[in-house]
């Protein structure tokens, strides 16, 4: 089995897991970190004997080129750093996770992939990511029908940012609870910071976009310590449809997930990372892609045993 | 949008909610059903108004060249239906259920399809077909692990015709009944034959590969209409896998579906009739098929959806 070569840019709470799941991968090696300099020869520990490096170019006069990219910086980051790994001609995955940019970020870096001749896969985590694929699948079962998808309990990134963002709130984590209907609450843990009038934020909290149009719980805490007690990575969804098929009705699926949230995220970039070496140039989401290209090994053998 | 034309091969219990599947889709068009010479004009209610021909080249003087064949007979008949229409010039898409066969099967559609330009999917139903697809996705977000998949309780066609070979058999039903850890007990309804020896039957059923490694509750009835009381169509499956995304354990995915089992396997068969159209030539199972290739419309528009 040839072995794939990837650089991992970012080492945060993904970038972490994705050293860990390439080391449990057959075939891949992880030739190093691009990270800010700043940050270079810190976390030993998390950089697991990898080298890392100030960026791409020094990376590759030390380890030589590699074949792919895995960009784990936040969303906010991917569209430049994917777009400067590809022309760079290497392929890349990301877990970018605004859904309403995902579209034109596919439009973007299919582009640059062409371009190059090269391969991008964009939202690749579980929501957007897995959670997509079960969306397409279900509605391919049962194309009349509604599905919702119910979070949580679990952390949400996205929604504690929004919150770390309100005038006043040194930081804070929010977490989603489920409340049936593809419907959510938001437990919202606010360190304030000295001074803040907790009413004013609680009122720029309920007015934010994030989190006006859903129940909100806000607790204050006294230090960084209560809100790492309540910051553990336990995430999970529960996907259900009732449709029909034809003209069939009463057709039931659902999916239930509970999981460790980044090393789940982490696990979807590296299986399609596999998938991008295997694609014709382009950019590509989780449903655009066939699902046995993200398992390690020959084809004719996942068909003798999963189909 | 262009529309799809479509001959459906078959009209047993799948081929008639095939029928139905294409009435709903608002890209397909139904040109008419293939059938044998003997059954030409009987069931017309199951027709919905469709013409039936003995052969594809009587339905091609009448009503032109169709795009794609779906083949709905019985899977021991798949291989040599679904060459002959590739042969012909169609894509063909077929249930084909016969686990074991079906690496052999991809091989010998692959070389028609790529000879004719034309694609063939295989294995498009349920079990194997969508459950593939979970089975292959589950891997992808844990690979390593441990899937089950329990089945039921439902009726099995398999194990039904299986009973129905059994010596002094003159009907039976046979009931998969789930019991945890992917295993399955059997009930199996048998009318047997004037004068067969119950105890006979008995051991012959026991002694058949298809029952001998699972617990069997066989009963006796006194008539046909006995056996059609417990032959409805209801079906499921509980999939379920726990596995570790790198190297953290503890993640927990399962799947449940609880349908009417003909209905679910026309809408997968229509879905993949869609794909065939999408795809470069040769033959396909589920797990190698990009999801959004299923669905109606354009890409984009899924990827703004689902992703």
């Amino acid at each position: 089995m040839s072995m794939i070569s990837v650089v991992v840019h970012g080492l945060g709470n993904i970038g972490r897991h994705v050293i860990q799941a390439l080391e449990t991968a057959p075939d891949m090696q992880c030739l190093g970190l691009v990270r800010r300099a700043a940050s270079l020869g810190t976390q030993r520990h998390d950089l697991r004997g990898l080298p890392d490096f100030a960026d791409l170019d020094a990376l590759i006069a030390a380890r030589g080129k590699p074949d792919l990219a895995i960009v784990c910086g936040p969303s906010r980051n991917v569209p430049e750093d994917a777009a400067r790994y590809l022309a760079a001609g290497l392929h890349t995955v990301d877990s970018f996770d605004i859904h309403d940019q995902v579209p034109g970020l596919v439009r973007e870096l299919d582009l640059a992939a062409r371009a190059g001749g090269r391969v991008a896969v964009t939202a690749a985590g579980w929501d957007p990511g897995t959670d997509s694929v079960l969306r397409a699948l279900f509605e391919a079962m049962t194309p009349c029908g509604t599905t919702f998808t119910n979070f949580g309990r679990g952390r949400s990134m996205g929604h504690s940012v929004a919150a770390r963002a309100v005038a006043g709130v040194a930081d804070a984590t929010s977490i989603t609870i489920p409340m049936g209907g593809g419907r959510h609450s938001r437990l919202v843990y606010v360190l304030p910071e000295k001074g803040a009038s907790q009413a004013a934020i609680r009122q720029a909290l309920a007015e934010d976009p994030y989190f006006s149009q859903d129940p909100l719980d806000l607790r204050f805490v006294a230090n960084r310590e209560e809100l790492a007690a309540v910051a553990d990575n336990s995430h999970g969804v529960f996907m259900e449809r009732i449709g029909a098929s034809g003209l069939v009705s009463n057709q039931r699926l659902s999916f239930d997930m509970r999981i460790d949230n980044p090393a789940l995220t982490a696990q979807v970039l590296v299986s399609c990372a596999r998938a991008a070496t295997r694609l014709a140039p382009g950019c590509y989401t989780l449903i655009d892609i066939p699902p046995v290209t993200m398992l390690p090994g020959e084809r004719m053998g996942h068909i003798a045993r999963l189909v």
